[in-house]
């Protein structure tokens, strides 16, 4: 297996990331990388790559689909800010061009079986709540990837706590309350390269899809 | 719904536990309740339960099977000690008598999912270390939880740390590691009542069942 | 060492451990219980214990005491509700009486350590927040300990995020976090037992003791 | 406040972290930075530093701490290898030339605390077990803090689990077992940054100290 690669987003922290891990993998070949001030459609056009990994920015995000779908590449996703609306469309195109477009809100692996496995534990341990922690320069709270998982629970009614602390990174524990017992499932990520294994498995996996995916869970 | 029950090993730790359970419990109601010294084939062709459930000794575990299928109980078996070979003839009573069998050795519904969760993990995260917990009056060192996790995680090289301290209950941690993320899977017992809503959702979903299932997952 | 004890609200949940856990104490006699209904201050004149062990209710609380010191006993005080002005009060009775009184919010020796660490760490690792988990019958929040804990820390700024769940008992945990790295501090209770050891050891200490002391840690 | 500085072994990991935590701090102005191939004691003589902050290696340790007295600077040494008898004569130095050695095996403030409370609370809850967590790369189990960590407790039969997975930086955890309770104090490393804070603390100390010091707890 080679797969030619071309990264946009590049020089971004997860972009920059991204590079060394594509070239570190030996079943894929880096053809071309893109940031901001490059013609992304013409670099797609002229090195014709099998798959775009996309770490850019959201305001261009629909261009940038685009861009991959019109040139029938395969498109591995991590820009956020997609909308509902945006994924009906997104889905139309990948019909029309036949080709496949995976869009991830976490490429972590750890975090993917964390949700999916919140997801089959509310169905027997209904009560539970969601502590997140992460470092204090994060803004927002609760975090994205708690909101998806208590979406995924199907339960509008746990509780989000947001721990914010320098020395922290990027950590969820799930715990969950039955009688005499608790489960906890809990995640914890050091650094971006815990991205890589997961952009990587889907670069390798969406080669041979067609359609569109939400959630890196989708095509494992 | 209303399931006769009969317990078996009432007078013991469990047994006690599960006969309170089963009283609680609208959908069941008790019929009979034995120990040692009581003749267990004797009050089950009297009673005519629709379900034994046991929680005896090892030693007559066989002859308590039997018991059961010859009257063409259900059965739901907390007791240990079955060996391959037992299971094997117990599968052929379960079609012989066309009843049904489920043994298993832990019915903390949350104990099952841990066990289920790390199978499923090890196979995208198949760097992993179990460390359990229990009270410092437990003489067996790895638990027999620990073990069967490892097992379903189908890994013989997974080390289990045995933490035995006062003021611990039943504890386990499976803790997986990949680049730059672990993600971590901990059940917590704090007493024997932990098992009950096993045993009770066992019981009502082995009235539908034919055959023999191990561990309590086979059924839900 | 032997020391007579005077065990009052002997029949609450609390007062029948402490019963148990005098009587199994070879250094303590239990010499007299109380409860409600009975006089106190006519028991006490009676038997003359060296200490009154009291968890009884709130609203009798100064009364129990006056008949402590009036008495010369030392008390050993687990009950709750006290303020600012009693415990003034207080100090001048044993100072006028010549005798002791201990009062705490909490006898495990664990969740005294685990404030009088909090107490330290947050001179070093001045940024904070504080878990505290308790099963869901529990209706305060934050618990009475997380309040003390961050009192003892002198910061009106460390967040307290309470979970409520079925399976947990009374647990908490003290996160601190610096440049790099964090610092964490858990208790978990899993019965009432864990009281135990620091009533016993409280009940030794008071005796050689004059004077009022506010938390189990001042007599240790 | 303004104190000189040299960083000896300045292009080692260590060490490189340690320069630009000197540059980052107003009160410590670095005059110079030695490694492998210069000439230490010439580079002290000529700059005149104030504190010698050394992570270097091994095999030299006494030669540099000779080059530190003999020019009467203090030195931070965060160097191992240091036996009793090397700490008998640098002692007998910091006496002769009038100035102040401290080494510490670990400046993570979070690491010394965790030390110091396992120290105090193995007086009242005597059992404990240790669980030292690192990535897969440490090839030497226990660690050296887990060791220095029973050492304090002054108890020999404290077991210690070690955990080697990916994705681990640098963990500990310390728990203590009593009656119906238990005390967890965990320390985590997510990387150098962590040791700077410490670093730089020791230095500001160490100016005002004479004598000679082990352990950052020391002048803390």
């Amino acid at each position: 297996m080679n797969i030619s690669v071309l990264v946009n987003g590049a020089k971004g922290r997860m972009g920059q990331e991204v590079v060394k891990a594509v070239k570190a993998e030996k079943d894929l070949s880096l053809v071309k990388t893109v940031d901001i001030g490059d013609n992304l459609a013409e670099s797609i056009t002229e090195t014709q790559p099998q798959v775009v990994i996309d770490f850019s920015l959201p305001k261009t995000r629909m261009e940038v689909i685009r861009a991959i779908v019109e040139n029938k590449a395969k498109g591995v996703i991590g820009t956020t800010g997609f909308t509902p609306e945006d994924m009906i469309i997104i889905e139309k195109w990948c019909n029309e061009f036949e080709t496949a477009i995976l869009i991830a809100p976490n490429f972590a692996i750890g975090a993917v079986l964390m949700m999916q496995f919140a997801k089959e534990a509310a169905k027997y341990l209904p009560k539970a709540e969601i502590i997140e922690l992460h470092h204090d320069k994060k803004l927002d709270a609760p975090s994205g990837t708690a909101l998806k998982t208590r979406e995924k629970m199907e339960r509008e009614d746990i509780p989000i706590h947001s721990v914010r602390l320098p020395g922290l990174v990027a950590h969820q524990e799930v715990i969950f309350g039955g009688l005499g017992q608790t489960l906890t499932i809990r995640h914890d990520t050091i650094n971006r390269e815990s991205f890589m294994p997961g952009v990587v498995k889907a670069t390798k996996e969406i080669i041979n899809k067609q359609g569109f995916f939400y959630g890196l869970e989708k095509i494992l």
